[in-house]
């Protein structure tokens, strides 16, 4: 398949007028053809005024239509085989294994919304019937379901071409609830982002849906994705990047006329709590998986663990030397963009520059471009609390140990950390006092609590929550990932007193869609 | 009982030292004893910080023990007997029928969420099982249940003193969720706080609670209020009041360095559509139907039917007729407060003024003070779309009349219309073609639809929305009344591989508690 360098609005392919935004391949910081040419102010309000336009007809769609549509962009998105691997290698640096599975990813996570879609259950039907005799008042028939919010503008992340991207989590939940998409493409990846979505085009089409179900933009943040957030038509956002980028979509969506919610996932350490009872038993077996998962893409995740948190001990030094061992001998890996490259050696250099810290590994230097090097650093949890600038996250491969003189400093450690989306227990069964008691604290701090695991290669199931306190994301009450995704772009509306003639097919008395329904607070099975 | 005029914070009563407020009998504009003495940051500080010291405990307390709670509170304010509903009487102007129906509710409510807790669904238990077979990765064990976001500011709104103040919809819906609770009471009617205050303090001493689960502060927005609001340990905000305060206060919240959510019911003008068959077959009882509800509590209803829409006809001018004359023969009513009234006035005053409105009726003065006299209005629907100041809520027995050439205008106008919390549709049989034609723009527009009754006298049911797109209110995708409240107030949180000793015992695999699951996607019953 030909690139154009061209915009997707509705079925029409569209050329831009701004600067041209070229992919670079980080391994070598070459320019990739093709151009693709920034759009302005009109090509989002194309692709605002075709999102609202099939608004109402596409929310009103059948389930199985909207099923039918997610399992088609899947198919479409395997149809495109070698090439989408091949171009997003090029854009990203990330090697051909991790896209494939990013792929597969990708198009479960598609058929898993289709599934969620089929099942009804995110309509959520209440009915509580009319009682005419009841005194002092009769009262009267309530019908609740949840309808989709309307169009919503997704922001694709640099570190995941295919999973967070223009037919990633965001988009796949906001089609299963019923809201048309706008894209706006990240320009790390346009040529992966043209390519996906054309089969997300191709899908709308071969299901007879209206144009404006979907568009892909590029151009800068500042013009076409700051018009976007900002125009009316537009009801909700996601987000998946960096905390800058997250908070000035939130700046712009709260100065709206009618402000809207922007779901942005944006920053987080991912505090590791190596309990004392499992350093003593398999610390250098920790260690040696810790350093696998710091290093596997070059820790160009959300959920990389940058901080880990113990009690000083003898264990805890052996852990530490066998980690740092380990990271010296790391080949270095190409990370995502340059800039991204930048970010993390400012952030090592910051590191490597506090005097409260203790740099312990850094990965050996490499001749190639955007190499990113593995570092590890230790800090005193004294000094750590009193220096807000380490609490924040160092994108890639770099990672804080917080040495704490007791379990209390430990348990003070957690209960200063900022919001995270994830926090991880390394504990033995001799451990579990010491875990119950952080645990609450976790809970508070996360989205997701673990044990014995990583936080990396996160499950796309009904149990995930990829989400956290501010600042991991904007809103702690949802998550991007996993089916719950869907609650985000949805808003219940109540019918009451409605003729059964005008309910929605899903309120109906006579339940045509086999629905699962609450039925005067109970649930019917 | 006797008021003291002191705050109340945790289990103690505190006096304030900022000036004084007092209640005002708006039926005389006399001064009510005792004064309240507004709080400062240190009882902010005070309330927040023992609110905080209570969550972790109170979050853990059993489904029971929360439901006791909510169950015992009820109990408190029913036993506080004639003595709660002549305090309210004296400070609103509302008559006692109304209290006294508005106590039902507030007592049915609390019981409501006790049950609610009690059924556990809130907790969404989701469980995906292990797969250690899985190829090519075996999948881990994750379950989510919701936790309770922290402890949550409340601010009562003056036209509900009892079902949206100090015990209301947001009180009950956070301490069912396992938030501790500091209500901002309202300065309009500080005695009924007070009553209720200790109404709520008593039941969390009887059911042995942490005294920090509840407080009521008296005071200044500017002070109190902000100070509350933009304080680290609040973790969301219920309001419920002006569009001013409402913004005001999302304003602060946005700007802290921790974002939280602010669940605000502002304004809503909720419009009802005459339908042709409806307006000529019974125009003259539905305009006898909406007097009567325009003049219910002097209309001082967040869903008081503000506008109507409705095709130019005979049957239309036969219906304003008919409600003019009954608006000319309507008593004056004592409004809540002078700045109500003067609101009130001055929203009047404003179309009077506005040379495209015709006045068509207005009730007859009185001697009294703060009384509000019922005034109807018409305008030609071009002039309505043109003229933005018409589409605010004037809060009150006032309304507009919407004329429209035809349904094409009808919809039109429907089209621009502001988020509303309720849209009404009058309608017989031969009208079913428009309605349908309407219905999709009312979903967008509002929060509950209706046929064929009126907006006031909202059911507090698992089915109920009392909520709405901006600037109904701050969240659409939220309600403040009926079960589905609690949501607001809770985060997910997802447990991975966590030893079954350490799940929460919603989680266990066992089941202890009883629980609807989600297992592996499909519910379990």
């Amino acid at each position: 398949m030909l690139l154009t360098g061209e915009m997707l609005i509705g079925q029409q392919a569209v050329a831009g007028s701004r600067e041209p935004i070229y992919a670079i391949n980080p391994a070598t910081n070459e320019q990739l053809a093709p151009a693709y040419h920034g759009g302005t102010s009109k090509e989002v309000e194309r692709a605002a005024q075709l999102a609202w336009e099939a608004f109402d007809h596409f929310r009103e769609t059948s389930l199985d239509t909207r099923a039918g549509l997610l399992d088609t962009i899947a198919s479409e998105i395997e149809a495109l085989g070698d090439t989408l691997i091949q171009r997003a290698m090029a854009e990203t640096g990330l090697p051909q294994a991790r896209l494939e599975g990013e792929r597969a990813r990708t198009c479960n996570q598609l058929r898993l919304f289709a599934e969620v879609v089929r099942s009804g259950d995110w309509l959520d039907v209440r009915i509580d019937p009319a009682m005419p005799e009841r005194q002092p008042m009769p009262r009267v028939d309530m019908r609740l379901r949840q309808i989709p919010v309307g169009p919503v503008a997704v922001f694709g992340a640099s570190n995941f071409p295919l999973a967070f991207s223009v037919a990633g989590g965001d988009s796949a939940s906001a089609l299963a609830a019923g809201c048309p998409v706008i894209v706006k493409a990240h320009s790390a990846h346009p040529g992966t982002s043209e390519l996906v979505g054309r089969a997300v085009q191709k899908a709308v089409a071969q299901c007879g849906l209206p144009e404006g179900v979907f568009s892909v933009l590029f151009g800068s943040g500042r013009e076409v994705g700051a018009t976007l957030v900002a125009d009316h038509r537009i009801k909700a956002v996601g987000f998946t990047g960096s905390f800058s980028g997250g908070t000035a979509l939130m700046q712009i969506a709260q100065q709206r006329k009618e402000p809207i919610p922007v779901f942005a996932e944006m920053s987080s350490s991912n505090p590791v709590f190596l309990l004392p009872e499992a350093l003593k038993a398999r610390g250098q077996e920790l260690a040696e998986a810790f350093v696998t998962v710091l290093n596997n893409c070059a820790g160009q995740f959300c959920t990389s663990p940058g901080l880990l948190i113990a009690e000083r001990s003898e264990a805890l030094d052996a852990f530490v030397a066998r980690a740092a061992e380990r990271i010296e001998q790391c080949p270095t890996q190409t990370m995502l963009t340059p800039g991204i490259f930048d970010a993390y050696e400012q952030g090592v250099n910051a590191l490597i520059a506090n005097a409260r810290v203790r740099q312990v590994a850094r990965a050996g230097e490499s001749a190639a471009p955007n190499q990113c090097r593995a570092a590890l650093f230790v800090v005193a949890a004294a000094d750590f609390i009193a220096d807000e600038s380490l609490h924040h996250e160092v994108f890639g491969s770099a990672a804080l140990v917080i040495e704490c003189a007791d379990q209390a400093e430990v348990q003070q450690v957690a209960e200063r950390l900022e919001g995270q989306l994830t926090a991880t227990l390394q504990l033995d069964d001799a451990d579990m006092d010491v875990a119950r008691r952080l645990l609450p604290v976790l809970e508070r701090k996360a989205g997701r609590v673990l044990a014995n695991g990583w936080p990396p290669g996160l499950e796309v199931v009904h149990a995930t929550v990829h989400g956290g306190p501010f600042p991991s994301t904007s809103d702690s009450r949802t998550t991007s990932v996993g089916s719950a995704a869907i609650v985000r772009f949805l808003r219940p509306v109540c019918y009451q007193n409605l003729p059964d003639i005008l309910l929605p097919a899903a309120l109906k008395e006579s339940n045509p869609l086999q629905l699962k329904r609450r039925y005067d607070g109970k649930y019917e099975y």
